[in-house]
């Protein structure tokens, strides 16, 4: 019997828990997350994709900082294949180990992923997604004219570099990830939502792009791509909220695509940090699968459809 | 019949000419490279192994320079990851757009790659690569103490780190390499040699070490695990020699390892230059397979045996 394939999103502060931010630190906290994938693996195909948000973050700041004509800063794009090799290490080795620990010895590999957006996409036009370092008025508009960049003024802490995040439209590793699940390994792609890339009309030439790509979103688009049974969505909280935050809150089980869309419509879901997630899951069970939005303690009962939120498509 | 299996390592300055650093400069390089590696693919399996030198270098000086607690430096083994990330991203668009420009459709994929190294192998008790920043002698005392490190004056320039250059004796995933490998994808992996890693007696798990593994020594390894039929090493000048910069150089051409190292022995071959090169190249060879050291320019006739110099045991 082949075993339920399922593709999971695993949240860019996952690796930071109590703020600790240091290599070593972040290792510890994936050495945990390799412990229950690789009790999970017994029963699913596991696909792994994962924010970077705080780790891309710092390394635009080193990049930025301490940018020389003789080391010139990376940009973004390439920051975050940077990031997709840090992270990737630091999650492949923890599930590796968790796996020796256990006396198996199965296949693990990160894989850097290009993820393609339409260079139409409205988002190029208005950049929305703050990122990298705060700086002062005059030195945004400076990196305005120097840099190109656009600024933005951010709840009062200053201004931060503001760059497009644009739909998700394919993934161009996604052959070889298909050949490595198909192999038995557990696959770790699309880091970041992967490294953004327009793909030219004619001759079809690939070519990095800054901007950043929703993680989930990109999640979602490989869950569809390798035919994944189930799509799910590790955040901090153990379910989407109705009310969140307010004291009728309620959590929300199991509900239809339908029933997701109506509660976004009404304005449920916080922008840039629930609503992504949901939008996603409930696309993917919108084709007749199963999407989940759970917290890391949960994600095991939640595969089981006995805790988390749930949508049936 | 099935294509002869070619693992070819490519040196860690060979996407920085003309001492340009810029990514947009070291992706132009990466573009040549590409277009040279499609046209090969035709006739041959290729395996890509690259070094990092002048990228690992740039990406210590930022994050050392512009560490603070909030955004705290990386190590030395985490930043080879980052810029396994980096290169295979580079390499594997280029190739990818080479193919593209071909009207063909093959896998590329980048891995991120750890290698195995002994903790008791020799280099760890004298630490001879340097990397990263120049240093005052003060702020070399200063780093020996807080940091570990240990510090080495450098032919007058200042004081550089210096860490261990191990021997590497398993690649971690090269079975997953082996499953791209045969899925017909050209594979890009063991970047700078690879994250250099220890494996525990007992349990088997893995430890990242702050070292750097010669990323021809490591690329040999790859081509003896993946049962490659030739490795390549591909370098700035087109052959080995002896007596090599006089004005009696000789060009060598074809000859057998047990030549090489006689040569070796004779103090032919550069230290940190042409040495592991050749010597990769030899080790390999002796397997009773073929060994070519060679430029970019003349790669395709040189796995001819037509130019270049060749190793065949």
């Amino acid at each position: 019997m082949s075993k339920t394939r399922v593709v999971i999103a695993l949240g860019g502060n996952a690796l930071q828990q109590n703020g600790e931010v240091t290599a070593e630190a972040q290792k510890n906290v994936a050495s945990h997350i390799g412990e229950v994938i690789a009790k999970l693996s017994d029963r699913y195909e596991i696909i792994i994709a994962h924010g970077n948000g705080p780790q891309v973050g710092n390394i635009l700041i080193h990049e930025e900082t301490a940018s020389t004509s003789s080391a010139p800063a990376m940009p973004l794009e390439t920051a975050v294949a940077m990031s997709q090799g840090q992270i990737g290490y630091w999650l492949s080795q923890a599930i590796d180990n968790a796996f020796a620990r256990r006396r198996q010895h199965k296949k693990v590999v990160s894989v850097v992923t290009q993820v393609v957006v339409d260079p139409k996409d409205s988002a190029f036009r208005w950049p929305t997604k703050p990122i990298g370092e705060f700086y002062s008025a005059e030195e945004a508009v400076k990196l305005a004219k120097t840099r190109g960049w656009e600024m933005r003024e951010d709840a009062g802490r200053g201004y931060r570099r503001v760059v497009p995040s644009p739909r998700p439209i394919d993934i161009v590793e996604r052959r070889e990830i298909m050949s490595l699940v198909q192999s038995g390994a557990i696959v770790i792609a699309v880091g970041g939502g992967g490294i953004p890339v327009t793909r030219s009309k004619v001759l079809k030439v690939l070519r990095g792009v800054d901007a950043v790509i929703d993680k989930d979103l990109a999640a979602e688009k490989l869950a569809e791509l390798v035919k994944a049974d189930i799509f799910v969505s590790v955040t901090a909280v153990p379910n989407a909220y109705l009310n969140f935050g307010q004291p009728d809150q309620i959590a929300l089980g199991m509900l239809t695509p339908a029933e997701v869309f109506k509660h976004v419509k009404a304005g449920h879901f916080g922008v840039g940090s629930m609503l992504p997630k949901i939008q996603a899951v409930a696309q993917f069970a919108s084709k007749k699968r199963i999407g989940i939005i759970t917290s890391p303690e949960n994600l095991e009962l939640s595969l089981k459809r006995r805790s988390g939120t749930i949508v049936q498509g």
